[in-house]
């Protein structure tokens, strides 16, 4: 059965066996771990979503590859319409379940980088790279795997290059081709959740010369392969059970991880680059086109939040009617409006591959989440603004549930005839979540540099972006010949 | 033949009889008075460009009610793909011919909401509007005719509704209801352009109330009808022939147009509201989706021309690889392109009405449109510290071109070797025009206030937009029942 | 002894007895306590500045009052010099214990209040308010306390006036005036670090009526008065002892305290406010006008410890000669120059009160602060793009630290040659604290919030500023009479 | 008579003798040609103020060299105080007048800047060039002298040195070295005004290197000099006398010029730098810390009568107590103190020179002017959004006059009741030329580009700034050693 549901998926996750390490201890049991359920919590909301009657059409639909029902998140994107979906699906369940980073995007657009790339290295190589991707994707849908990415290098030295690097391991490359499959290593910072998925996939993120060709690699991979080893950050939930805080943080999140290839051996038949260092910059291209759409969709899930909680701050207040927070709220529709609308543009003006796969435009996405990074801090100054220093000066709710002080807290957190205490307390909490909790801190950071800081995006936008063209029409414009 | 050129439009406004004023006098000659001609030279390139080989498939259709080849400003929307083609024209023509208003969307925004109100009104009310307004839209597919928008009522104090006006004329109203048409008066402002059109069309623009029924009134109207007044501010036209400064103003512009209503007679057969307040919102709204959808068309048009002109200067003062002018010219390629986003995400999300025309959804584009007005000064501030003071202390091409002074311009205005004098001159005067000219001026005006202030825009789309849908969810994540 | 040591202010603490809880418990030791300590630390560094030979000169001086050595933050403001010396002494100690919360301003800028209001107090009613100030403020220099602000009222709905509501306790009033004193009840929220004062003070938060005199209340109270409860919310320092990780918030932070009042006695000789509504607009005013010089300086110490951060993230990665880096640090150093100015302008554009008090001017450092609360998300942007993803994805100094993956982390963190790994970790966990910890969190929310939100800044401003003037002077330009 | 009347000023211009050309013709008659008359208007308010009760205070005061009272902007900077009133002599002047550039700062920066760099550079290299300074400076004093500034050299091709370009006189430059003088040749662009001036000034605008000491020039030189060349663009004052429109420019404006040197002869007594390239850096601080110290002052009167034009506009459209437009109003008040404050902190943070005069801090004005310019697109975008449309489609006054159209527009351009039409009409016509008329281009580009355009400004910052100090900072908190 292809659309599994959550508890299919953890009860996979289950059996896992790998070499993980947190906070300075072996990880043993990922399924109940509390700081990595949350994270599991978020990428379930991908299949809970599939089977949730709101949003069974949006998330599901018949693979043209494999004829059965699948995730939408494991399909190759077919038309417009379909990066239009994309986009929405984690617009929609984004924002269904509140959970601000599903995950589970980075391996539909790595399945789709892949099936591009390879059918374009074939082409010009005559590799067989193709078949073997579109077999991995059927197993990929037929078995709702979730894949993790490992791409950004650990990248040593930045002003130099891979080659340059005093230690080559910052960059995950080859250390021997044999018959069966290559032995590969080094480290992929970044690898966000790369933990608790199915299967890994690796990719360059850096444009290569000739001279590195070691350095071009792609390939998927099992998470239990001899030589792997998992090194990760906590998630930022809580580590006792809550009632009232965090209401977010409590339920998603996401554990951090940096993956080391340590001679890892891949077989053949899970590689679909291996040395062809001039598609790295369309690899780069293809992966940065579907992230980016897919960036744009839960980023405006994360940003009309933000009005919601607003309105809800406002409400709980007394405030409801204040200009000034209403001005703050349309500023927020807006803008969550601008970086959807940048998704849109994406669909709308997307091209067909070659071999079939659409490929939305990189451009307008790239823009709108760089115009996402910058807001966010905006977004969260209209939040604190309209709620107040209660933010952060409210007690804990250990104190609000004591017999001894929640009396107290009953009596002086209480506002608006009509809103209990209990459900101030509440919309305050939410509100820190989304501004100033430990949540807060690492989603924002996230939202920042994840998939690219804004200043790459600029540089990608600018080499994908015909200045040329615009100069020689001002200068027709100017009268210059 | 529905596919006009420039020349015919011309030929037909020679034609005209008006009674128009300008700058304290009466105007005779439409055509070539300098003040009014860069008008008709912008509305001028939406006939050029159906003419253009590089454009023609662009802004050219054949029409699905007149079976004639139609210029695409004469077009009623049909589905998502027209409404992108709308804005997609915009962007391009303007481009194309780096004109900065081609102003006849306004034309093509108003026989859309017209089609579609008058349906709607008939199907409540019974009457017979929508067939009136198929047959003049054939009329103006057939003619290939320019609409005149006379929307925005002079609307007195702004503190009192229409109906509290000291003079009701302030507003348009009906003042005689006959058998065989209305006497209709009152003001129109803003009715930029109208002077040399072919046809003129009123439509309210305030939300009316049962007992303001006089004011709710949508019609056509000849521009020779008895009692019309225009009175006229004269374009940002230099006044006298130029050869390097004002590229643009020289060729573009549009004068301002006030109309006065006095009593003038319009038969029925014209008018497609009458008293039908309810549909005043709704007209409102399919109009604003229409307009903002063309606005986030051209303005990417001008906002794309800044780009180039940056590149410009930077190359003749020898700066073309500063990094901050560099850094602005990304800073703009991103803005450009997410108010296009803007229109392609109406596109996608438009809905088609029962009627079967296509309705953009109005809040992306308003959000685009206010944003673009909110960039205005910022991609004013980019030109302008890139290309340095001599924006406004280069001296006048009349010292340049004179023979005493004109070699020690030569000498002291040349920068970059290879690049003459001459250009370096032509691109100083491209960036005036578009940063600190009249032109500048009044276009940047009418970006900020065209088609509706942010505020108004905020307004629009706040009162579009289901704030309490995410109230509820934020209540639900919050753990509020 | 008029200049205490850290050292002494903690032994003072430790007599303190005191009411107070914390996270559903009761505090029995306030100086051990991990979650209080850091704000005792934050304290401590106003004690230790005046020991500090670096900043002796700056922090301490002769008391015209009690002719003694003082600490600064126990001086009333004689001139313009002082005003700036105070706004650089909040700058200079911040910025050499990086420090981003001394909390001491508070307890300045309220003897400063109570001085001139007391006075302004005294002269229209005839009441002997003000030498009670003189005396506790002579106290104040020489025990050197540390003073508690109790400033917010809880507030309840706030669409009713104080006297409206439900519960009048949500604003702190007089229940009982008695010949030796009063008897006084209600909560205070908001009331940072109070926990670890030597004395509170409370004054009013809104502008009273006539028939809201219970309310207008201005004293002094030491901490273990009977009736008083102090409910607390944990500074956001870690909980074990760290060595890499979060390098300001293991040492400095605040508890947030929310103040019960009930039916606390305060004698008459401790009372500078008891019924005189129509002072409490000045005293707001006095109160902000020395406190937003206060947080002019802090804020400008916490700005450039940004600058200085980027610097070394810039280093550390090997990237310091990016432009897009340098930019951001250029616009850092602006709006922390522009923050600071404004403290500059408060002193130079400030007046001496009649009972010979200098008062900064409110208008200024308003502006800057609101300016501040902007830049935070700006400069948080700047430094993540700066830093990139590891600020959030570098696991825990535990795993650094591990035998079993020290090694490997140690590996692939290094980065640019002749910087150690360790280095770059602490670059990090530096840019984590200032970026995403809960310090950050914490820390962002009181620059927003912390002594009136920007809404409340501005109303401030506007009540103060003639605008008037200038719409008068338009009008003459525009030639209006 | 040290302190001159306007028309005294006049009728010393009247005797001018200069090689002059405007738009392609020999300028004979300075004083009465409209385009240059609006310059002298604005110049002429300098002497306005020191005649003017309100204000000759501020503007006037006993110089401590010549012993008789003096026009302020002849004065040189003894204290923090002098600074002080310099910037605020700039608001208020330009406040009271509603100038909105009075051009005489110039000339008072650059006799600071004389004085302190002659001392310099005598006491390193004996020279005598102080005590020519001091008697130019005294004669200055004695006929209340208007000083023209030709400072930035028309710089050919930017990425070039001065000593690399191929034709040496885009930087002006000593070609011989007489026993009696020096003969000097070039080009000096942006000489904004230096046309109805008494005396020029010339200094270098780039910092030289030693083999290019023949660049390092500084200079007093009189307007009738044999080999000087005035190339100018006319201010943008209105052609024709004008009743309602353009209420600045009709009075207010300047011309820009662009001073050629050719082989003009300069005696020594008029020199004070002559090949000291060294001293050119210095050179540059002290002016650009003087000068930007002006215009922080006229800025903030600028920036005012931006607030008060709106609050008129809402006045007569009926929307005083709109919350958007005060909202508006409240950013546009926080952003002129924000940029006045920058004075301010310059004077407290400036410091006295061994000579004995007082050098304001050059850091917090560069950013404020930086600041200014970035703000001006906002606040012109506030402006129209409170305005609405009329600002640019309001018809002339000559239609508003003329009886046979006055009428009309008398009635549908009334709004409030109480506010004369006409009334209205100036009001308009007062935002026009605020935002949007030729006067506004011109005074926007200046503000942006003059005295340094913001990325100039920056290098400027950050040249003065220590940035390595706060990096050593963050690396102690960071615990690096």
């Amino acid at each position: 059965m292809a659309v599994l549901t959550r508890e299919a998926y953890i009860e996979r996750l289950r059996e896992q066996k790998l070499n993980a390490h947190m906070s300075g201890e072996k990880i043993d049991n990922l399924v109940d771990d509390p700081r990595i359920r949350v994270g599991i919590n978020a990428i379930g909301t991908t299949f809970d979503a599939a089977n949730d009657p709101d949003l069974h059409d949006l998330v599901t639909l018949e693979s043209p590859l494999i004829h059965e029902q699948i995730n939408r998140w494991t399909h190759i994107l077919e038309d417009e319409q379909d990066a239009v979906a994309k986009a929405k699906a984690m617009r929609q369940v984004g924002g269904a379940y509140g959970c601000p980073c599903l995950y589970r995007c980075i391996g539909n657009d790595l399945i789709n980088t892949a099936w591009i790339i390879s059918y374009d290295i074939d082409k010009k190589y005559g590799t067989n790279y193709h078949q073997r991707v579109i077999e991995i994707v059927k197993e990929v849908q037929r078995k709702d795997l979730v894949i993790g990415g490992t791409i950004v290098d650990a990248k040593g030295d930045r002003a130099l290059r891979p080659s340059q690097q005093p230690d080559p391991d910052v960059y995950l490359h080859v250390v021997e081709k044999r018959e069966d499959g290559i032995i590969v290593r080094g480290g992929k910072a970044h690898s966000t959740a790369a933990l608790y998925t199915d299967m890994l996939c690796a990719v360059p993120s850096y444009p290569l010369r000739e001279n590195e060709k070691e350095f071009a690699l792609g390939f998927f991979c099992p998470l239990d392969a001899e030589g792997l080893t998992f090194l990760c950050r906590p998630a930022t939930a809580p580590l006792e059970p809550l009632k009232l805080e965090n209401p977010i943080a409590r339920k998603y999140g996401h554990a951090e991880v940096f993956v080391v290839y340590d001679d890892v051996f891949v077989p053949w038949d899970r590689v679909f680059m291996c040395g062809e260092y001039d598609f790295t910059v369309p690899l780069i291209n293809v992966f940065t086109a579907n992230h980016m759409l897919s960036k744009c969709g839960c980023r405006s899930a994360s940003m009309e939040l933000d009005v919601g909680a607003t309105a809800l701050i406002a409400e709980v207040n007394g405030a409801a009617r204040a200009s000034h927070i209403n001005d703050y709220m349309n500023e927020m529709i807006m803008n969550t409006e601008m970086v959807y609308a940048c998704a849109m543009a994406a669909a709308v003006n997307g091209k067909t591959h070659e071999c079939g796969v659409f490929i939305p435009d990189l451009v307008p996405t790239s823009a709108g989440k760089a115009f996402a990074a910058k807001k966010l801090g905006e977004h969260r100054y209209y939040m604190q603004d309209s709620a107040g220093g209660l933010v952060q000066t409210m007690v804990d709710e250990k104190d609000y549930l004591s017999p001894e002080t929640g009396q107290l807290m009953e009596k002086y957190y209480k506002a608006k005839e009509g809103i209990s205490t209990e459900d101030r307390v509440r919309a305050f909490k939410l509100v820190e979540d989304l501004t100033s909790s430990r949540l807060a801190g690492w989603y924002h950071a996230m939202c920042v540099s994840g998939g690219g800081g804004p200043q790459m995006l600029k540089q990608g936008i600018r080499a994908n972006y015909d200045v040329e063209k615009l100069k020689q029409r001002a200068k027709k414009i100017a009268g210059i010949k």
